[in-house]
């Protein structure tokens, strides 16, 4: 590739080859992805924080660290970007809402920004998000929607629609996303990418605005398996800063990434996972089964009890965190945020000390199938993305609010904190959907591996938007 | 010693001594107690379960067991009973409740019944309690109030009524109680008792009949330090049944009874444990104080929020562990537990969330007091035993309801699971007053010794009641 616009499109690992072999310099990758986002983004809005002059003292400072012969590291040179509830450093953490723009710049950037800068990738800014990640849509009344890239009249899907946004659109290669019930998987499907939840408590949330403790996520968002893997082993490791952070032993997952699927058991969730949805949801499932050989259905139990808990949980949980902002600035919320979050203060105790001891119960419970199978497939979303501004949908001949269905099928396995890769396929010309690669705990390899298996089938692709 | 009335009226060490040497047989012993039970109890109401045949067998194979050379336990011969949440192998564990006698027979004896006998102790039967636990007053719709044996106008204070009346009435030397926020340190402070809360986890509560998971203990109460080490001796280890019991090494206490407090930083507590109490609550407080030449005042922050949060995630709490009784049997609860309940099952969410974790907050900054000092001294209750039946108190020229303000001083001291002895101290011929020995987690052993130390040095003592 020579010029800029390949470079913009290009994917991460073939992006840090290209820099550290010297064939082209970070700071034309990085201009080469500004320039898109420059002519592009005002019609699909996935940035919020556009940082154009950090991004290219950055890629300067690694061109010349390069030529002063220092070794370039394994995302040499690729841009990335961030949901706006990771902290940058000189920036308020917006988290999608009005209210936190009054608060004081973050004094560093987020753990996971200097992780992956510290392998050599370049920030180029925030992105769009729901506010305070209480959302599935992608759309936000304080900064305008993120439009899905290959549909603009479509949503991205949320909470970390301008992470989906700005992969599918070419913008960046990589981005990072939250994932509190879906926010990682339902744009990643909605958007046609690949987007990892890892286990609960594997990388670091120092330094990121939380929603639910008990049940935020952070990951990566790419247009292939591989650049997920480059950039998950990359954050990988130990935060001081995070007190949730487990520590547990960590497989890199590139390495691992060609080593094929004949070992491994692998099963399609029934029952729960096989009603409600469209039938293109199932039918994307059953291509991901049938590319990976996979006969045999398993039954996740009381995934239903699932949702409804994890739903009790993260009103009342969230609730408490926005208690005194809920008091004193009630107007300054996105009204269906606002709503349920006072809803969700009003949830007596005993309810959610119940929901607290199902979870342990479900944890075990699921935790068991593990020693029958190694991954579990499962729809991502319900359906295709709706139309912005649809508020209603139909599923299984009942009409549904969006909003709080688009979760479905994420919500029963973010809830337990099992590693996911969310992957995209295309059944036709028409709208990406998304299939959940499930993995035991602390297995992202494995997903990953799966995931990386489909792209080389030909099942799963993520190709750019064709916005021009 | 020779005759009956003797024996019962004996202290256990005493009992365990004769008992060991054949100057006594577990028969005569447990006659001696049985006979005293059945002539007084009728006006004291400690007992709910009286089992003679259980226990006068028990007695039988231990002197038979002597006879054919076997050694005594350290409790050999001792008669012993138990607030009735304890599992009693064949009888349904009422709780105080009324609705629980419908339950099936427990199968076996709860784990410290099985110790306490396994060290040579005799099990007498089941003690009077407040319904749940849910009560500082020992009175019982269901059951009859306990009646102190000081003064049986007055209450026995709870909810380990039962306990603290067995014990101060001369029925048996040893009771096991339980303490969520007082339970056993204020019928120990009512009835003239000791009474040990040890730390949270460090006692097994396998077999026995729960109010708040967070908050319950269990533990011992008796006329002398001593007897309290001599059965928190026996009742340590770690029991795979409870999994809530805590795996830290454990001082027995006995060894080091008489090792003197010359070596202890010893405090008492000021602020907010220097106000509201009746003056003699504070002048028991300054005679112990004395007496231990401990002369520094320490003040324990944020006491008062402490107690607010230990309320509100009690009625939470034990609302959820009631509500199925609430729903179907509403009628068959002591009304004055009812309503508390009902209102904690209304409690929203995010309160409780809170005061959680300003729990873990005060369970830091009381922690840090115990590198300053060993021991901090607290009043056990705001004033001595009100007249049974009395529902409101003076305090501080404010009248306030009984039932809700006793525990002022003991639940914010269980609220972070600290080990106490309450000690009995009397100023004068009236009813006895209880000091609170607060010591560092796990530590017991030195709350014990300062006990006893009290006991030699005549300011703690535990007269049985002259009820004949």
């Amino acid at each position: 590739m020579s010029d800029q616009a390949d470079w913009s499109l290009a994917p991460a690992a073939e992006i840090a080859a290209a820099v550290s072999a010297g064939r082209v310099g970070a700071r034309a990758v990085t201009e080469a992805a500004l320039a898109r986002i420059g002519r592009l983004d005002p019609r699909v809005r996935a940035f919020t924080d556009f940082l154009p002059e950090r991004a290219l003292a950055r890629a300067d400072a690694l061109d010349a660290a390069r030529a002063g012969g220092q070794a370039p590291g394994p995302l040499a040179g690729v841009p990335f970007a961030v949901k706006n509830l990771f902290d940058i450093a000189g920036l308020p953490t917006r988290a999608g809402s009005k209210i936190n723009r009054g608060r004081e710049p973050a004094a560093r950037d987020a753990a996971l920004i200097r992780r992956l800068e510290a392998a050599g990738a370049v920030l180029l800014g925030g992105l769009n998000m729901g506010e305070y990640a209480y959302d599935f849509t992608g759309e936000n009344v304080h900064d305008g929607d993120t439009h899905n890239p290959h549909d603009l009249t479509r949503m991205s899907g949320g909470s970390s629609g301008g992470s989906g946004g700005a992969v599918a659109a070419g913008f960046v290669p990589l981005a990072l996303g939250s994932d509190t019930n879906g926010s990682i998987r339902v744009p990643s499907a909605f958007c046609g990418c690949f987007g990892l939840k890892p286990t609960y408590g594997r990388l670091s949330r120092a330094g990121s605005f939380p929603f639910v403790g008990s049940l935020d996520h952070v990951g990566p968002m790419a247009r292939s398996a591989r650049d997920l893997a480059l950039a998950y082993d990359a954050m990988l490791g130990l935060d001081p800063d995070d007190p949730a952070q487990a520590d547990r032993p960590a497989e890199p997952a590139g390495p691992s990434l060609e080593a094929g699927i004949g070992s491994l058991r692998i099963a399609v969730a029934g029952g729960y996972f096989a009603r409600m949805g469209e039938p293109d949801a199932f039918a994307a499932v059953a291509a991901v089964a049938r590319a990976l050989g996979a006969e045999r259905g398993i039954e996740i139990p009381e995934a239903a009890r699932a949702r409804a808990a994890a739903y009790l949980i993260t009103a009342a949980e969230g609730a408490t965190l926005h208690l005194e902002r809920l008091r004193a600035r009630p107007r300054d919320f996105d009204p269906a945020v606002r709503d349920r979050l006072i809803a969700g203060a009003m949830i007596p105790a005993p309810v959610i000390e119940r929901a607290q001891r199902f979870r342990r119960w479900y944890r075990d419970a699921v935790g068991a199938l593990f020693r029958e199978v190694d991954v579990i497939l499962a729809p991502a979303t319900p359906c295709r993305a709706p139309r912005g501004g649809q508020k209603t949908f139909v599923l299984d001949g009942v009409e549904l609010p969006v909003r709080a269905n688009v979760g479905l099928y994420t919500q029963p396995i973010s809830f337990i904190g099992l590693p996911v890769v969310a992957v995209p396929v295309r059944l036709d010309e028409g709208l990406p959907l998304g299939v959940q690669v499930i993995a035991a705990p602390w297995r992202e390899d494995v997903a990953l591996r799966v995931a990386h298996h489909l792209e080389r089938a030909g099942v799963a692709r993520a190709p750019v938007a064709t916005l021009d």
